[in-house]
């Protein structure tokens, strides 16, 4: 390992990459990972219960520290309302802290209540209207409460059918909730729109694409961003474009990281197209070279539900992932690169990428771990831990009681 | 109506149509309905419960009977095994015969049972494989006492990521495990095999187009055949075409019926694209022209699961579009059809079948059900009938004891 | 065919619609169609001549006439600079106007000169950008001497592999350049933005989606509009919600028509998917209810180069396609719809938009025809015009002058 | 690059993997460059010429030489009948086996003549089907005379417009004119039958899909086999289980080899998802280590025909990728694979693949690259070598005689 990370030093030398630079920006990276996944959850057809996984929010914080502890690179934990609601939640921030984690984006829940039938903020009803925008705010109080500063809005509102309802009211009825709830947002608080193509069953989404998303943010004003959720997009789209456009208008909010093969999007991030990965952090290191990245305030966090994966284990590996995918865009030799694009030089430029991407970057984020005193592989470091194990033989009442499990 | 009847007469005359032949056509044509339509499911999100859905195997029979009542073409129910299973089936099946219904398909499930996390049929266990394959079984001899002829199978089953699991043990495990069912299949009985190119979180399904299923049934025996579900494709595949060569390799079991705009397969059966279920039924009734249309032995079915619409109303509305795809392609001018096609008539070729689209059929079918002494609009049937108001008022217990239930 | 439009109007008494003003809207209603989509044209693979296919501009608007002749609704042709490029633009025009036709929208070519290997208005050579904006500003020219007042500009400009091009610089070029076009637009000019998902070869393109197209128009002014291309979206995309998002912005400023089954968007418009051409006009009648369709502004273009088809044939049908969608969704009960979205009933309001579909009204475009002294049926009247067997002795020169050739 | 290689060689060996038998491997795995990815081709849009692309046979064959010189890999060069045709087969074999080049696999064409219209092999017309036929055969004759042993066959087939054709006859003419072609094969030779799911303006292919393709090879005979082109698929396919399947059938003739974002298939292989294409690799690997593949018949070939990139670089580029890709695969370590597989440990064994994947193999090829005496890196080698810009200055007419072009 030391070896390669030699050769990886002499190698970014060669290219006047800094590779001390290139650690420190690892060492500043971080992700946040979200409560949901370490609980159980599941598809519409089964819930595949994993032993040991975690029944409340205080073990679901603990796994979070776990995997603090191994990646280093995870501080915060993302919580969802009312699945991680608690009644006392400075003990709980208390908690976390003494975990050596903090608490961070606050996810409303607008999907499973009964109300929310025909819709949450875009619902016909103003009744139902009002109870969701009440569920946003009492997150945004609650975000208060742990030291929160964003607010990841996602909506599985939409239609089934042709006429159901009308697109346009819905659009006006989405904006005026949106504009109750930012009203009541601290200065120091975001809101980030959440779009996605598809959702089960539906004809049309409320927030289907970036443009939708992005259109929303700005009529409420410079608080609020668009949220890319990496699986959220038709087959064969160009995310890194996306991310280049929303960098480019400054309203880049953050990420929920995960990977699909075709339908669905709680497959562990970069496992089926990592170089897809790879390319939309290009885009964000490209643009930071030039103080261009919404003033640092993309938040990178994982939005996954495992189904038949060890909970914690699949979140190590998605951090690990994205902590690749990062690396290696720094290692891009951005000079190089420039003076392809500038020349036309077609592969020549696609090759400056293609030589960072198929850098083995292992060493390089070992060495980053050796440095903090963590073991070099996170996943040796856990499977060694016996954590699973005790956890597996410690949680054994097998009641669920939040999650995605279709009630 | 009846005026617009007549004009259907003399237009089917003009091409040497005989109306009463397309009637005959129409009344003999018969969809079965899914017992599962009728009672509460929903997306992993939410369940949303409608008012009076049916809880139980008799109270989905008693619902399918009114929609045989209002369309009289639905006199089969498909059932669920173990959602459906009863202790007496003689008693369950003498009930159903009481309400005019047969027993229809029976429905293994291969994916509620926690044994089956890496599979069912193709599991790496041959115990998980075993039980898998007595399920089945014990799904046969239902059918054989509930006077069923057909099993359908479908399999959730796949790999969730690359390396997961050997792909080509997978496809032997499979064709194992079907051999070891076919083997128990009495003469009559037919086993359709489903194909679902994506499932929820899954990197690769065990079968997940028609090749495979072709391919497998070729290897069982002339007993097993292929089931299109129309909602388990790719994006801008051509439906038609796969039935035209399922048609000609004489393996097209049947059909589960259903729409969807991306992901999901659940919407009523041509509510977003009616042409291409017109264009499917085109093939069929092409091939019957030749005799070849695998001894008669398609079974049409519906297989959707409704999540915010009235369970029965959603139901009688799909066996309408099916109807009217069916009897659109029935009035498609077949010389004019061939003589276009073979002079390279590209665009007249198309108008034919255009011609027969365009059409407004609902006086045809109102003319059918009149001669049954039905009424001519089967919805404004049932919503008059007071059927749902009073099954919502009896049926009050909100237990959910089946379905896709997410638990 | 009478009596079935009596019957028609009766239906449409019952529902309160009243006939004479839905024949005004048809009346009302205009499509415009492109010059190139009558000269021969192909796919990379090979050109399929069409015997008498339009040589140049004169015979491409002899053909157009022809289809004004039969429809009463195509008085615009679009152009295509340089492919319809003359010496005498008043000239042409004068013989425009003799054979009952206008010419239409602009439509620049920036993509068939070597320059523009690496794109045009959005190169990272200003030279090239010059040339680019150059050829658009003298389409204006061309616009204003021909009375259009649109200009149509579609972009082949993309990259093909990642890293090729900075993706924010090129949009910082992109928005540049237009904005040099747009200084020079007379007040009574529009330029229509039109984006495009994919396009062979291209890794990005640069205009991917409407929500770029829609903010480049916002950033130019209010001249600016998005230009729909119905074909130039991934699969699964809900077109008549982007639609319906336009109408909200007040930038929808029209469309182009066509269809296709995957990749390509060169079908006849509404063969593949009448349904859902339905459901986007139903979008617009809805938002002219509330007098919110941009003030009238929507120019309704057909974008289609033939292949294999008939020219001429293929124009009228495709005409006839849109006419029949838009007058279906003229059919609507809106106050109906209204009522079942207003209560949450899901199936009741989509049966709303199902009736109007269901809807022969290939009665009510004949009698509109016959009102304007024309045959019933485009297409049989073309066919025994003769015209097609004219041009086709006449036109022999096999001489290919411009299209998408490939050279 | 030594070090590297040293690290390498110790990784391999902790996991008993025997670096000489991975290089030996290496060695023996050539790929197929086609002689259409040297000339000038472009989109229906427009073709960008290259300087100095090959104008003719002698000089796409005196290209490949380059490619082979630099990467060692390639000593096969693809044909395509009637772009290649020559009046001398024997001196052209002769001038290629001077250039230490072989001539591989033979294309025909069946799309660029008009009487194609309706198709080729699948054409209505006997006299069409014939003429198709009967260019196949000259282009058997052609293999013999150039020692080639396999004919690729690729149909630009199909209908635009439902209805245009019957689908079941095209498929019973389709396979008439493969056995009538098939008849003629010696023994020695395969016929490699390719599918593409879609194609510009189609609503059907022909050979839309692997299973369509398969079962005219089994109804053909053992030397009919099934080709892959990976571009040439839905989105969202798994193409590593469709070669697992056609492993098992023994049935996987070959591969084209590229890459495409959303609707074509012509970008530099592994370009985009280069995980995927390693995936492809792992199953044939895999399938090898149990005697399993098709006895090494597996032609592997590219397919790419580049439009805006230099020909000869983006050809290199694409056999680095291919060679990546494969490498990689030899490293999994399989002993480790089975284990994790057989104990359902999910991310064990995805981690295995991804362990392989991460690797950086630059210096492994680097190695098996000098020890033939090549320099380390084909594209610095090429470069430097001169030969672009002396055939630059050579090659000045700018005719061109075959490849896409639309004409």
């Amino acid at each position: 390992m030391a070896e390669l990370f030699d050769q990886l030093r002499a190698m970014l030398d060669a290219q006047s990459t800094d590779i001390e630079h290139v650690i420190m920006h690892i060492q500043a990276f971080s992700i946040e990972t979200p409560s949901w996944g370490y609980g159980n959850s599941g598809t519409r057809f089964h819930v595949f219960r994993w032993p040991g996984a975690a029944r409340n929010l205080r073990e679901k914080l603990a796994d979070a520290a776990q995997v603090q502890h191994v990646t280093g690179c995870c501080p915060k934990v993302a919580l969802h309302i009312p699945w991680d609601q608690v009644a006392d939640w400075p003990e709980i921030k208390a908690y976390a802290e003494q975990l050596g984690l903090q608490l961070g984006a606050i996810n409303p829940n607008l999907f499973q209540d009964n109300a929310y039938r025909s819709g949450s903020l875009c619902h016909f009803d103003q009744q139902v209207r009002n109870q969701a925008v009440e569920h946003v705010l009492s997150c945004v109080q609650i975000a208060q409460a742990t030291g929160s500063d964003v607010i990841s809005l996602w909506l599985a509102d939409g239609t089934n059918y042709p006429g159901q309802d009308d697109l346009r009211k819905r659009r006006h009825r989405l904006l005026d909730s949106l504009q109750a709830i930012y009203a009541a947002f601290p200065e120091t608080m975001r809101l980030l729109i959440e779009y996605k193509f598809f959702e089960p069953a539906f004809y049309s989404t409320d927030l289907p694409d970036w443009g939708t998303a992005l259109l929303l943010a700005q009529k409420l004003g410079p608080q609020a961003e668009v949220l890319v959720d990496t699986g959220h997009h038709p087959q064969g789209t160009n995310i890194a474009q996306i991310v280049a456009q929303l960098l480019d208008e400054k309203r880049l909010g953050g990420f929920h990281f995960n990977d699909r093969k075709y339908a669905d999007d709680d497959l562990i991030a970069g496992s089926l197209n990592p170089f897809e990965l790879f390319c939309i952090f290009n885009e964000i290191i490209g643009a930071q070279h030039e103080d261009n990245t919404n003033g640092g305030r993309i938040t990178y966090m994982i939005d996954q539900s495992h189904n038949i994966e060890p909970k914690i284990e699949a979140m190590i590996q998605s951090v690990m992932h994205i902590q690749t995918a990062y690396a290696k865009a720094l290692l891009v030799d951005r000079i190089a690169l420039h003076g392809a694009q500038e020349s036309g030089d077609v592969l020549g430029a696609y090759r400056v990428l293609q030589a960072a991407y198929e850098t083995d970057v292992r060493s390089l984020l070992a060495e980053v771990r050796m440095r903090q005193g963590r073991a070099p592989d996170p996943i040796t470091a856990f499977r060694t831990s016996g954590y699973a194990e005790r956890v597996a033989s410690e949680r054994i009442t097998d009641e669920i009681t939040s999650g995605y499990l279709g009630m």
